[in-house]
């Protein structure tokens, strides 16, 4: 019986013969991993293999985003982006992950809860309403992007490491909310309640 | 004297002496493949070092999603793909950068501006005019995607692979449209008449 | 000391001693039975007396809407609406507290919460899809409204009714979300966790 | 014969039988009234007694928002408010009888036919400039809303009982646009040329 | 004194003495015309000659687009596309002044009152409504415009000649709009009661 | 045979023998004059005197509009206006035509293609940029058009005659938009490449 007989998006589920070995293995690294943190796995880890060398290309990404080592911003202050991003695109799965990773580290889920829905409603520092404000702005109203984003956001303290992070970082949502919402991936149930 | 050296976005330039060594070894590889292959170098190339490890991971990322060797796809309709996207977003540097690329593709200036400027416009093939619309939709109401967008791609003859790549590649122009507005990348004026 | 010396919005507190005695005896009831029931008190209920006739008159005629005596509609679907609008206008304090109440009767917080994020992305009857469809389109795009919606809750099997009831509800939460989300009412910390 | 024999929206004409004695004395004299008023009658009155309690719940709902005897902000002021909503909606059975009772009261039709048109072209004192920006915004962009909503009604001169009647205004018109589109009232023609 | 002494726009007056004396007879000539006609004078007849070989440049044009003799469709019919296209782009002046037109061809007020708020809440004949509909989507998603713009109006019945004129028709009520707005043209005050 | 025998457009083909004489010598003259300019003819003569009065009204309309001797601002300034209107409406032939022109006039490629992807992204003088400004806004959000956009463009040095030039310019932008997106009319394969 195969690892990927769930129907768990609107696609076909993957084929485990067709997908190279060594990828397999990183794969069920990323399973396992899961499993001993949360108990469950984020769906996405039984549909995306369905494409299993572009699946690999979108971890690495997201780890060049996410590696403490190498980046500028808090972990917290960028899934605290990807909820804005998020919420302003309607990605519900996104949503649905993202807040449990945020209620995670920020032990605060009414504040999580509140970044969902409209970050406007949450209690925030100059800083992070900076970052809210550009996610938006950037996300809504990309062709009206102008110098003025840069600036506001040197302003409300950024270096422009930290800059061009968020700028990345918005983007990656942006990239994800698309084919996650085209393909109606199903999120765990797990996620729900969990960091409550 | 830096390799960095020149203003070629809203950022402060990179400084050579924060890039690991690594990385700049690599960097440097892609600016003489590029100078060779068309002698000018793609200004983000001057830019993006300035967070070294996430600028790998979009280089990494953005092989994944363009190795013929693993992709469906076609690079000129995921480039066509692209290029609505940008259109969409008004992204200009994408544009520029994407349009050239899609002129030494297809040998065929006039169609490429008019993916540019409208594709609408464009003479489609019923496939690729599902992949405009599929790209056009997702990018501007991406809070109204339904499981009708994967119907419609299946009905119009992709299969499942392909579906999820079309999905990533137009989540992949959204997310680099908003970084390159923000920081306001300058084309390399090569590009402009380059291809045609 | 007043009842009302909490800061839960950006008006000003009421002046217990500008309301009618006889309001404030009903506001008290009110007060009473939350506390009761949930065991704490939804924060409008310190905020509205500000303006005492009005916010009788919100009483009254969330009454009419919601009274199951006189209503065709179930309160679940009209809670169902109330997220789909909200949700369209990043109501936070609509979502937060109605989710609130969605969850008590439905006893599914996985699904409210996707009701909150996109209703797209959550398992509906036909009849289900066929209200919150409506209550998005009419919410978002209002000048565009025609015939065809009163055809579409027909053919979905609602019958004249229960049309009038759904169209009253979509109308209910447009008016909440307006003015909720300009006095900037504050949660109670208390609905965010309650119910899952 | 019925009351209720005239095809006046979308929806079957109510059924005299099903309603309450007791709401059906109240809806006459509303009509008495009307008729004596104007000599003829806003027709919502022969098809909102489909539903005869929620009918009854609006008339009181807007009863409490209009007595001049318990509100802070005059009539004109939220007539004026009501046709801002109205236009920004383009809720056209909205406009016909509010712009008839807004030319009552203020003998001028040329102004209040601007108001309907657009009311960035009408005269305004700073203050309603005010109250019809807000008006504007918080219809257009719900989404948007934030403190300074309530800072700029302030700064105009507004004290908080008018700012939260001014919202509860923006969102009862809000409310009403919604279901009167949907329904498809259509509007005496008594209204087109009265009060000119 | 100056024929052009009232401030009827944001913009200076006309200076008479720049104005060549042919253009001044005939602009003088459509003076006449209008108080024969109405007893008053369209005031952009007062502010556009501030440019007047420009605006002599739109009195040939429109009257290319109203010439009954060598037009297809009826002027009532263009003044309708005229009306929907002004709403939809809430141009106030354009607005007073068409309607006041429509009125007088049609001696409708009602209906002329409806088309200003809501083409969508007046009676119309399939071929009216297909127009109409067409003026909207056109005039409010321009880049959305396809192949079935045409087709649709074909199936309502319209030649070519007429779609061409219809297309004319929708583009000229967009060129109206923007400037009649910029300028901010006070209308006649004769015109609100006008034709009632 | 007929001059019209090419099918550039969605529309029928003109039939020579409608078109009055004198019309049909007029576009011949402005056909030859292209030939001899460019080498080839703009396709829309070849579709527009289907409606040949209405065409006549274009051409004098046009005329009226950039005639050097009788207008205000130059030449290139209002066919950068045109090109961020079309941009904004996404006209796809409006763009390849009137960027040809523009590349004509500047001798700069690739500052056009910068017009033609996102104005923001071109270099541009504080006066340009009003004016691209003006464009986009007054285009996109034509209801929300007040007193504010004259004051900006003489705060950018323009005066009264340049205000109401640019002005007109924008609408007639909007005007061409919306009949050439209809009709779908097909560019000359030759612009493309030429003024490159």
């Amino acid at each position: 019986m195969s690892k990927y007989n769930e129907q768990l998006s609107h696609l076909q589920v993957p084929n485990e013969k067709e997908i190279p070995q060594e990828l397999q293995e990183i794969f069920d690294g990323h399973v396992e991993k899961q499993l001993e943190q949360n108990g469950f796995v984020n769906n996405l880890f039984k549909v995306l293999p369905l494409n299993a060398a572009q699946y690999k290309g979108f971890l690495d990404f997201k780890y060049s985003l996410f590696n403490e080592e190498t980046c500028y911003l808090s972990t917290a202050d960028k899934e605290m982006i990807g909820l804005v991003v998020s919420s302003t695109n309607s990605c519900s799965y996104c949503l649905t992950t993202h807040s449990d990773i945020l209620r995670g580290l920020t032990k605060n889920p009414g504040w999580v809860d509140q970044l969902t829905y409209n970050y406007r409603s949450a209690k925030l520092t100059d800083k992070q309403r900076a970052l809210c404000d550009y996610a938006y702005r950037t996300t809504r109203y990309p062709n009206e992007i102008t110098t003025k984003e840069v600036d506001l956001l040197r302003e409300a303290g950024f270096n422009d490491h930290e800059v061009l992070e968020a700028a990345f970082t918005v983007g990656f949502f942006n990239y994800t909310n698309r084919w996650v919402s085209t393909i109606g991936a199903i999120a765990n149930e797990g996620h729900y309640g969990h960091n409550r």
